[in-house]
């Protein structure tokens, strides 16, 4: 960067600032390009004057010397030339390459207002809204104010008014799928950058827009289809969006008799949030395979859920589930049966409560552990489920391992066990050299006498071999016979807990969302025209609003309009 | 808890404190258990006078009232009975039941002090450690110096103790496997708390005990079996120790003709760790089952390395390598052939780019982005490799996506590939409806320019189906004809960067472990005498050493006398 002044030292650069202009950026960005060609010109910049806009233009040699004074709602225009006049005349032409762009659309009528719109066009059920993110939620809530579903392509929407949007949307039984979501498509129709895939079994929900696009892409190139893709925008699976879109898509597929396999993408969630989403996803009672972006659980299935560690690895799985006999879609949703109180996991052996843990959270919250788990409270913070490695150092100051020494396991043991709110107790034996010569023994009178309570369940993850001094089969034996149920993996384990633990799915307040709005659908578009003319190229009906911003785009009196109701 | 006074309100409590008394903790637990046993004992607490244990102890009614004025040397040993003289005849009981338990071992010689053992069995190339914590790391130091591997199962050593333990035990040559490792085989000598497994052509490498353990117990379930089994300590691969004890591992086991499968397994590891170690394993030429604890990247393999999600996946996995012909094992191991410099990514795809920094971060250090992936440095910080997603919404106020506009991104692409440092310039192209009517075109100029620049390698992940409008094998072919590496999945885009990037193994300062010291070892003992028990069980040399602590457990003497050298 060092050397900008002397790459462009011959040249020469003007610029033209129209404070308050509002172009569809697809316009500014071919104004930019056609400024480009002109005669004598060697590079032009059209941008709204952002900050990061104009940090852009000052790495390509574009940023006018001086303080411009403009802002954020100012268009900047900015030429540089081989010659001060060869400057002047592109910027001249800045006002015929704006008209003939304008020129080129269609002369149909085009209503001025979403209001209008959706008066001249009732059964339009579908608002895309593409205006610049610091309108795009005034237009999203008057569409869900009036029943309608919203792409909220946009993105710079707050999180603030994603919440509001979605709060409303649940309410109404309509669809918010954004701020910021790039692609859907919706029985056969793609809305926003979508790719044409054939029709198929499975279902897609996405808080992740070229994830979708990556997954229904390979599922095509496998020879499988998609149902509907449905876009929920990146932050709904966050802690303060909590899933609101995603629950229900879940929702529609699972009455959607077409999807046969779902798939569930998405970023890292909330760790209270993926519960709940895996709880809805347990509920539809179909295959579903999760991918959760960089956080896989260490299992590689529970039940109907499957997880996968990648987009390539989920779209080859739900074919695989498709084409297969599933993982037994039963058409029956799994009932919600309300947890039967917390989970105490008392581990002898530190990556096994790991694991278990590290599994855990995408099913249990709230859940603490003393294990330094992402998302995972410290032991000793709230109240909930809880695993604890007794084997961690500050257990073992002075007392043998507990892979020796079952003291402290059999006293917490026989404490949780009186815990009326402790419904699941897991344990781990780790046999072997070294290890206790018959934990089995101890274990099995403080099993029995815990079980003696109702309704609690003991779970038993024996990790050994044949060859183990202890008698592996013979333990097991010990541990089954005094009520405990007994697995030899995590995974397992987890399955025991998932099943045991039931769904606490509270969505009373939720108003479905009409299945039928997913088919032969017709839209208004709010924004780029660019969708527009991609969706009548999908022959989609389709109504193009001729939207300008309120107050003309400046800030301060549209602030006062808003105020004004 | 609330309860506790009224619980115990029957019972007579009665405590005694011995100063600086040390015992075996294994010891302890006998002599609670004893007392515990006496007519008219309700419960009893043997124990070091911690803040933990005295927090144990009050949970259980076992806590004395008032200040006892007690610390961490101190010995503290309560009873609770049923009268005040069942309490006191119980006390009265403690030095006979002590004598008995340490009359109940051998009566062969036992050498006083490490040193003197190291004299009278020069032969005992491994040293177990199992004294308390703030001793152990002075009696490792002195096994190091004298050329013998460490075994360091003491819990409560601080990192900068480890961190210098490893430090000088890679320059000579021997293993620190620890501290708090728990377990071991070597040559099938189980050492710790191990699993007795046959022996069979699986290297383990593990910063984890019972993960190692489950991952053994698993192997020998499905009928294979393993070569050695190395535990490293949990804190192995965080930054400070830099994967030390692992690096030496892999090394052993890439030398060692018997293994012919490795499985590595961690917690998930610091990320220029994960980048250090995930080298070495490629660089063992042996198909390698990476199991990092919580943090699966997202994909399944990368050449010899397989990645999985849990420890029964990994163990799964390793059969299965084991039994087939592997990955193809080649005996010839891989060259570290020196990085072609830095790596670029400019996606307009969000997901696509977070997908390949979440793979890339276990493969390139240091590597930042602007997906805000956790271990990865924020776009701006410090210098490096660099995936940008030129879709988020810095970049997008005012204009288009740039799956719409490429303008930002040929800018960008030229700029880097100027840029000197810079090897590889990675790319996604997505193609569908709403997305550029030709990318390809608009690509392929600027790609064969940047790639005039010899030794630039560019990757481009084109997402797209055959129905897409912009002809989907059309655009592959002008990207290829450009010179571009088009791949169609991310980890097919991540095996092209792994594989041009090549590794940068700086490992010139160790000096490489003894093959030879896996094979039948002997050892010595020094802790507790549980553990010479449990090797002489196993038919091994063992010399157990009568250790006491320095100064007779006094904190402040010890200081002193460790300043006198």
């Amino acid at each position: 960067m060092t050397g900008r002044e002397n790459r462009f030292r011959m040249s020469h650069l003007k610029h033209e600032i129209r404070r308050g202009a509002y172009a569809d950026s697809i316009v500014l960005m071919q104004l930019q390009s056609a400024l480009a060609k002109l005669d004598g010109v060697e590079d032009a910049g059209v941008v709204m004057a952002t900050p990061a806009n104009r940090e852009l233009l000052a790495a390509n040699g574009l940023e006018p010397r001086g303080d411009l004074a403009v802002g954020p709602d100012d268009l900047l225009i900015v030429v540089r030339a081989e010659s001060a006049s060869a400057a002047e005349a592109a910027l001249a032409e800045v006002d015929r390459l704006m008209k003939r762009d304008a020129e080129s659309g269609t002369s149909t009528y085009r209503p001025k207002s979403l209001r209008s719109a959706l008066v001249s066009h009732p059964d339009a059920r579908w608002v895309l809204v593409s205006v610049p993110g610091r309108y795009a939620a005034g237009v999203a809530r008057e569409a869900v104010a009036a029943r309608r579903h919203v792409f909220l392509y946009s993105d710079n929407v707050s999180i603030d008014d994603e919440v509001e949007l979605k709060r409303r949307a649940v309410g109404e039984g309509v669809l918010v799928m954004g701020p910021d979501c790039g692609t859907a498509t919706i029985g056969g129709v793609g809305l926003g950058f979508a790719n044409r895939v054939r029709r198929g079994p499975i279902g897609i929900v996405a808080a992740s827009g070229t994830g979708l696009q990556a997954v229904a892409s390979r599922i095509d190139a496998l020879g499988s289809g998609v149902s509907h893709a449905l876009g929920t925008g990146g932050r709904d699976l966050s802690g303060a969006v909590g899933g609101a879109t995603a629950l229900q898509a879940l929702d529609l597929l699972a009455r959607d008799p077409e999807t046969r396999v779902v798939v569930l993408v998405s970023k890292p969630p909330a760790p209270e949030v993926a519960a709940k989403v895996l709880a809805a996803a347990r509920a539809t009672g179909k295959p579903v395979v999760v991918a959760l972006s960089g956080t896989m659980p260490p299992l590689d299935r529970v039940g109907y859920l499957h997880f996968a560690s990648s987009l390539r690895r989920a779209a080859d799985l739900a074919v695989e589930l498709a084409d297969g006999d599933g993982g037994g879609t039963s058409g029956t949703r799994a009932t919600s049966a309300g947890g039967p109180g917390f989970v105490r996991g008392l581990f002898s052996g530190g990556t096994l409560a790991l694991e278990t843990t590290q599994a855990l959270r995408f099913f249990l919250a709230p859940l603490a552990s003393n294990l330094g788990v992402e998302g995972v409270a410290a032991h000793g913070e709230g109240s909930g489920h809880l695993i604890l490695d007794l084997g961690a150092d500050e257990f073992t100051v002075g007392r043998p391992h507990p892979m020796i020494d079952s003291d402290l396991r059999l006293r917490r043991l026989a404490q949780e066990a009186s815990n009326p709110d402790v419904g699941v107790i897991l344990l781990d034996l780790v046999l072997g050299d070294g290890s206790h010569s018959d934990p089995a023994a101890e274990l099995e009178p403080a099993i029995r006498a815990a079980l003696g309570k109702s309704g609690l369940t003991i779970g038993v993850l024996v990790v050994g071999t044949d060859s183990d001094p202890q008698d592996l089969s013979g333990q097991i034996e010990r541990l089954e016979a005094a009520g405990a149920k007994v697995v030899r993996t995590t995974d397992e384990l987890i399955a025991l807990v998932v099943s045991t633990a039931g769904d606490a799915l509270s969505t009373a307040e939720a108003r479905p969302v009409p299945l039928e709005d997913l088919e032969a659908i017709s839209c208004i578009n709010v924004g780029l025209e660019h969708f527009h003319d991609s969706l009548a190229g999908q022959d989609l009906p389709v109504v193009h609003v001729d939207w300008r911003p309120p107050a003309g785009g400046k800030a301060k009196l549209q602030a006062i309009l808003a105020r004004m109701g």
